[in-house]
């Protein structure tokens, strides 16, 4: 098996980082406070086992109940409990393709299977996505919701008819979920009290400018939390520090909303400039857009170029992706130095 | 499956909490000047993957190569890590009872079997340790040196000679190592270039003061450490603040050492002064003590009493352990509290 290549996380601060769906604004000042008032001895003990002031301030967010939340070392930790839990070795988690190219490594790391079923060519989940993953006897399924790479957002009533028809644990990966315009109002939230099968998956690390942080968070019923809490869990999985700051950027949700509406902003603009230059991207409701290079370039080469000139975007060379590059929202001065660096490109190379 | 039960981590900070083996003093001024300049902004990225800055100053503080060392989330992580990479499910990790109750907890999280090996009286390992889990087809042998919960130490040679009988992986899990009499010499590192089969524990929790943080590594030969770097590991598995702070109590460790010969001076003198009440103890090379009650005494009861005046200390309720008591070292002023409740506690009980 191979395991999975992260993006490059460059030392050099000066790179325009726009690979790994950062925030590209730090988190709210009532954030930064927390972490000033943080001491050595705050540290000496061992931190609160299962995080329950923050399981409170997220049930209440959420309006859920505190046993409907479990903290977690990151998403990638809560996806690989929800196999561990709900996956034995070889029987089989479902997912759809191109998807997040942690799935198949993480199943393939605890000895599971992999059903794969292809997108549409839209990018939605094919219509028969529950019912070919019942008949691979699937455990588990991941639904990254926006989806990553391309953006796009399955409603909600599409993600309940999904949970009513697959017989095992449904897992919607809303780890960019806050860069969703609101006027879509989606909120799957209510779905893990209509579905027995339904976990949902949220992180700090994107809406919340804290991905250095390692803090993320499953809302599920309390029937499927539960051996995931007291059984697959490391007993100390999350820190004081991460604890801290994850409660003071829920409590403080207003400020982050507000680099989500310049994000959300900012790639409506990014979107129309690269389509000017013959770039098209999929509706994204997600903090980056997946464009698709004009016919005669080749992406790989325009990645590279972009590298050479200290901008970093993301090249998956898979198929469905070889045309395409990921680009993360980044502050209004990076994605003009992004578009910059696309024209001189593609003038080059003509 | 039983889930582990960690000590109780009271919010309340007035409890003389001698229950977890924290460490009784904070950590370094260095480690404290280290976290003032942490900022939201160096957040926001997502960490270096596998800490690598971390790795240099730890593979110099041992006189290894960076390749010789794994940093995880915590020490449970490594061990975690070890039975995913080693054990398959229904294969079988090798222990020794009593040790960390953690290990079978582990173990069966992950559908492997677990073989016991009784420890001698004396609390040394069986001299048939390594034949008998040879004899079972243990692949993964752990053993916590110096021993939890007596504190007894095997010295290196004795190890040197497991590994070499053992056919699986060797784990020597030094949780609490920095709390050795420095006239010992004890040092197992270079075991891991004498044999292919050794892995090492460290944590920062204990011997650096930062419980709080999650943040242990492992060294040993390259071999053994790539699958778990780049397959079995999640990504990012440590979080930017956890790497900065280890790096800078590794780097600092001149002053950690300091509060290593507090404890190591009061282990001392507590210990003379349990057994002028009746209490006597292991030879421990660890920051606690295993006190066992006077004949006519229920160590439950007393635990329940001492916790009744406000210290927390440990109780377990399994085989060999059941007279007895386990209690951290503190400051010289909560050993003296436990002493005088202890005291009046004995004193009631005739």
């Amino acid at each position: 098996m191979e395991g999975y290549i992260p993006g490059e996380q460059p030392i050099d601060q000066s790179v325009v980082k726009l690979n790994t769906n950062e925030n590209p604004y730090p988190a709210s000042d009532a954030v930064a406070r927390a972490l000033s008032k943080i001491t050595v001895e705050d540290l000496r003990r061992y931190p609160a086992p299962i995080a329950n002031k923050f399981r409170q301030v997220a049930a209440d967010y959420h309006g859920v109940e505190i046993d409907n939340i479990i903290p977690t070392n990151g998403g990638d930790e809560f996806l690989r409990l929800t196999i561990a839990t709900f996956v034995d070795q070889h029987q089989t988690l479902g997912i759809a393709e191109p998807g997040y190219s942690l799935y198949p490594v993480l199943a393939q790391a605890q000895g599971c299977q992999v059903t794969r079923v292809a997108l549409q060519q839209d990018w939605n989940l094919d219509v028969d996505f529950a019912s070919r993953l019942n008949d691979a006897n699937a455990n588990l399924m991941f639904i990254v919701n926006p989806h990553a790479p391309s953006g796009i957002l399955t409603p909600v009533d599409r993600l309940a008819e999904i949970a009513n028809e697959f017989c095992g644990v449904v897992v919607i990966d809303e780890a960019y979920v806050d860069f969703i315009e609101p006027g879509l109002a989606y909120n799957s939230v209510p779905l893990i009290n209509e579905f027995d099968n339904v976990l949902i998956l949220r992180t700090m690390s994107k809406g919340y400018s804290l991905a250095g942080l390692r803090f993320g968070y499953g809302i599920g019923p309390i029937s499927l939390l539960e051996p995931m809490l007291y059984k697959t869990r490391d007993s100390y999985n999350t820190d004081t520090i991460s604890q801290l700051l994850a409660t003071a950027a829920l409590l403080a949700v207003d400020d982050a909303a507000i680099t989500w509406k310049n994000v959300i902003a900012d790639r409506t603009k990014l979107k129309r400039k690269l389509a000017e230059m013959g770039l098209s991207c999929p509706d994204s409701q997600s903090n980056f857009l997946l464009a698709t290079v004009p016919t005669d370039n080749d992406a790989a080469n325009i990645y590279q170029c972009l590298k050479d000139q200290n901008i970093l975007v993301r090249y998956f060379d898979l198929p469905h992706l070889q045309d395409k590059l990921r680009l993360s929202i980044g502050t209004p001065e990076q994605n003009q130095q992004l578009l910059d660096a696309l024209g001189r490109i593609l003038h080059k190379n003509h």
